[in-house]
């Protein structure tokens, strides 16, 4: 069995190590717009060899999109177009909305399996990838009534077999909880760390003064722009609803503190203090 | 030498926990105005007896505030009328202007020494106190030259023999400073956790959908109310400053997305991207 990684970075050369750990004969081709990101994921191991997209994709059983979700949109129909009658393709996408709109205007739509692994880092490229990402992470598989039932066995093997746990729903579904679960924190994170480098001026007083809570809520702020500006733009109705939520709450608790409004303000905490239900649930994955 | 800590939460227990491995003769005293938490501190071996305020300041040679600001404020004053000839008075407060101007009001005011450790986690209690909590973090001393000489030789004594790192600075740099590089980001993760909570009605969405990064980002919504709504409160100045300004970046990040402008919204985290350099450095502690 022969399988394409088309951009082999954080997610796809992790994809890659894992799968490769369960399947040791299975053969992974390397597809990325970087020279540099095919050799270091040869070097590393990731991939067996690097090929042109077509050549790759010709000589696939199972396409796997894990770039940026602008390019997946571009590379979507014409993976399709390409691919052999019987093989896969499956992305990997934080969007899943406008890619699976985009995958039903295809006539071989129903090789086509819509996936997001609820796992990442702020690091990127192939040398960010590590075999221990997806293995214990839960993973969302969206209109799987629309693939076929052969490529829906083979994405899902792959992803059990490397220890994720499947959930299932729309992608308009997936893309309105993440919203709120993914994006929203990651544009807090992206705005914290302006606000701090911009109004701190004393650099030196941040990194002095900093504790490890500063730097755990200021974390996704590392993430990289180019996989995220596409994200924010593609699920932007949602991520601006979730955003003006945000700011509202955060104008109401600067309007309790202004007052001195301590029992407002306790009550604020309070309720977000509920969270720690939710968070230690993840912790313990 | 007998130590009193007044408040035996997470960072008075911690110090009196780190302290007792460098001192094991040092006689430490707690004062709570929780029986349980005094109950639990004996247990746990923070402190060797649990004494009113009035008996355990009278025969302290150190005398260590460790409560929410709001009672640092309150009992600052008493503690210092108590407090014996010779004997020194420590704060460990997250806000250091009002505290200093309080101390300032008062005729022994060289016995005390304004401190505070750049240290924290969003557990609160005797039992989230931990001896490795304070040793290498760092530690700033305000108002140095207020205290009287033999004071400052015991504070800075006991914190470098844990092992923290001493800064000095003023009480209106340290507020300044802490606006942005701590309480700012435990606003922003409050106001998440509220979000999220408020607007996400499907609590196991939230769980199965949440990856690590959104528990990194949240994680200080966990963090005790009772402890951050005097903080909040006595640096509201520069606290509602921080939270303009991060209100404000959030309002151009929705514009952008809402326009659709992919290019400043690459710049936008691109600037963000800048707080690697000091989070890096940060982690490496």
């Amino acid at each position: 069995m022969t399988v394409s990684i088309i951009g082999i970075g954080l997610l796809g050369g992790s994809f890659a190590l894992a799968v490769r750990e369960k399947y040791p004969k299975m053969r992974f081709i390397g597809v990325d717009a970087s020279p540099v990101n095919g050799q270091l994921a040869l070097a590393k191991g990731i991939v067996d060899e690097i090929l042109p997209l077509n050549d790759a994709v010709a000589q696939s059983n199972l396409v796997v999109l894990a770039t940026p979700v602008n390019v997946i949109i571009d590379l979507l129909p014409l993976v399709l177009d390409l691919v052999p009658q019987g093989a896969t393709v499956l992305d990997l996408g934080s969007t899943k909305e406008l890619i699976c709109a985009v995958a039903d205007q295809h006539t071989k739509r129903a090789q086509f399996v819509a996936a997001h692994p609820m796992a990442g880092t702020e690091n990127s490229g192939p040398g960010a990838a590590f075999r221990e990402l997806l293995p214990g992470k839960n993973l969302i598989i969206c209109d799987r009534e629309k693939s076929n039932p052969e490529s829906v066995t083979l994405a899902e093997s792959l992803f059990r077999d490397i220890g994720m746990k499947l959930f299932y729903m729309t992608p308009q579904e997936h893309d309105l909880h993440l919203a709120y679960v993914s994006h929203l924190s990651h544009i807090s994170a992206f705005a914290l760390g302006l606000t701090v480098l911009e109004k701190e001026k004393d650099e030196q007083a941040i990194f002095d003064m900093a504790s490890t809570g500063f730097g755990s809520t200021v974390r996704l702020a590392k993430s990289s722009p180019q996989m995220w500006a596409p994200i924010f733009d593609q699920n932007r109705v949602n991520v601006s609803d979730a955003l003006a939520a945000y700011i509202e709450f955060l104008q109401q608790f600067k309007q309790v503190i202004d007052n001195q409004d301590i029992k407002t303000s306790l009550d604020f905490m309070q309720r977000a203090n509920v969270i720690r239900r939710v968070l230690d649930g993840i912790e313990k994955r």
